[in-house]
């Protein structure tokens, strides 16, 4: 494969449509790989290995962080979740582009680790329109969407860390722009070095 | 106007596309301008000041690099060429995408005085395509076309310092795709700070 996959980490406000705009962006076009996290927790109904998460006992999980084999990972509610390395590094050989759906501080661990990462932060239009969503999807108490609106000014501070910042308005114009942003990004110089290789050596040969 | 206009710097082999590139930009899409340069040589039959160029005289355009009035400018064959800061400063704030055609040695020094310059390497898809489109036009003679070749050697060498490297094989594609990089460009989240900015005191105020 000639080139090298991007690796996109995609983060956002509760309620800035993440899932869907990922759901889609693999379903409409052929280049998406989603990373699949390690977990401790226990399957659910339905879930299978290797496809909504590599299910691993608590000693596997922890010689896998002190092996470096995790990108990052994080404790949530007892159980630990991951990002294994290698599967990203295999996606990415093959030339795919990984989406990897995770809060700021994995973001920035998988930034230092991975420095040609695209950091993408998904927001709705305007806050009015997050306190909005939140509030239709009816299924939540006004003290839950109250913590998640709390929970967005936090997240907010960190957006300046991030590559692009996506508004998530029309969900078809957004998935699609997000597209462009990973087809632009694979002509970013630093992308090219093998091509521009190539050219540089074939223009010595004719100009000799 | 809420959002600056972003400032487009294409480089590229002589006989990559530039020109026609840059006329198709300006032709099929609302918001780019293309940034007029200064210069002491005569206006030809059918330039108008300040379409083709600014014309200056010798006194007037060494003021101009006095006062730090020029972008960037050279000297060729006994005249000077150079751009203009005012009308590059008014276009942006304007909301318009400005897009100059410029060398590497300009490209740098745009670069060194607005950061925030996208700068773009246009290459034909190889050296041999690029030789035949030379040879092509059929009016350069083979001295002529060696010295392209290598003045395209040493072009070769800095494309590293720029920030896309796009290959012109198909026009219409190349077109799109460029016009695509800049409008991804705007959700730099360099680039949406006041955006950002906003989101972050509505958030605020919603979850007090």
């Amino acid at each position: 494969m000639e080139k090298r996959g991007i690796l996109l980490v995609v983060s956002g406000f509760s309620g800035a449509g993440k899932g869907t705009l990922m759901k889609e962006l693999l379903h409409r076009y052929g280049n998406y790989a989603l990373s699949v996290s390690a977990t401790t927790r226990s399957p659910r109904e339905g879930e299978a290995e290797g496809r909504e998460y590599f299910f691993k006992t608590r000693e596997e999980f922890e010689q896998m962080i002190a092996e470096s084999k995790l990108i990052e990972y994080a404790c949530y509610v007892g159980n630990y979740y991951g990002t294994p390395k290698a599967y990203v590094e295999q996606k990415l050989s093959e030339g795919r582009d990984v989406i990897l759906e995770i809060e700021i501080q994995g973001a920035r661990k998988v930034k230092e680790q991975f420095p040609d990462t695209v950091l993408l932060f998904v927001s709705p239009p305007s806050a009015e329109e997050l306190k909005h969503r939140l509030t239709k999807r009816g299924t939540e108490s006004p003290e839950v969407i109250e913590s998640r609106l709390g929970r967005a000014v936090q997240e907010a501070e960190g957006i300046e860390d991030y590559d692009y910042f996506v508004i998530n308005d029309d969900l078809d114009a957004c998935v699609e722009y997000v597209h462009q942003i990973v087809q632009c990004e694979h002509s970013r110089t630093s992308r090219c070095e093998e091509r521009i290789e190539n050219i540089r050596r074939e223009l010595k040969a004719f100009s000799k």
